[in-house]
């Protein structure tokens, strides 16, 4: 188990990777991002997307996917209040490979509850031609190390 | 079809409600955010939210549904360059009914591509108590009307 103590400014963890299919793309936005080129091959080739092309939010999804098996699952995780940006800078399409990356931006004790840290992090999503898909701020709740608190009181 | 000149700074849409199952929550938990909390009612009494909670992942997920339905359908949307925040202040929780607010908080003419502007907007999610669950600041492509960028040439 991975706790606040643990990360520093700068550490990096490489997630692992995974194929984005088609049936995944379309299976997704159906369900939660109906718009035409997230789910209609022939609407999308016609559109400003050129093709058929995942939505923003499926691929938080897949970054998150990655996050979780790829890192928090060893983490002792105490939530998030939210995230501080997210940006889509390339489309994942069809048969591509993303691969995520967490990299440590900050970390800050909480002054108001002892058992835990805030970090900060910079999450990447790349592509198989190592273009940068998403880039996102993350904020995460991460739980100190147990009797680290009393040793600092 | 709504343009970029139909939208106007403080305009607010209503996007309608739905309830949010705990079969939705840990079918989504399970395919992208697989932490205890999220997927196992059990493990989830024991943890920090008391009980089983919707993956912060899926919130913007079910706010992107709504919003889609009930408002981007009808848009000259052009995609979306990211989210500039998100807050998760409340968790959804099994049982959960939650609606969507869309309000337009500024609204840019794009200097570089004249077929378009940029809105932006914030997004709130509330639950059946009217508290906020999320608040989100969105970014948006939206076209202008045609023959609105000829008209001022």
């Amino acid at each position: 188990m991975r706790y606040f103590e643990d990360f520093h400014v700068g550490d990096t963890f490489d997630l692992g990777s995974e194929e984005v299919t088609e049936e995944e793309i379309i299976a997704f936005a159906r369900q939660f991002d109906p718009q035409p080129f997230h789910i209609d091959p022939e609407r999308a080739r016609d559109s400003i997307f050129g093709g058929l092309v995942a939505s923003g939010c499926h691929i938080v999804a897949i970054y998150m996917r990655l996050f979780v098996n790829g890192l928090l699952q060893y983490v002792a995780s105490m939530g998030s209040p939210g995230v501080d940006e997210v940006r889509w800078l390339n489309p994942i399409r069809p048969g591509d490979i993303v691969r995520a990356r967490f990299t440590v931006v900050e970390t800050i004790p909480s002054r108001s509850r002892p058992n835990r840290g805030i970090l900060k992090s910079m999450c990447e999503l790349f592509n198989q031609h190592d273009e940068l898909v998403m880039r996102m701020k993350g904020v995460h709740f991460v739980g100190r190390r147990p009797g680290a608190a009393e040793e600092r009181a």
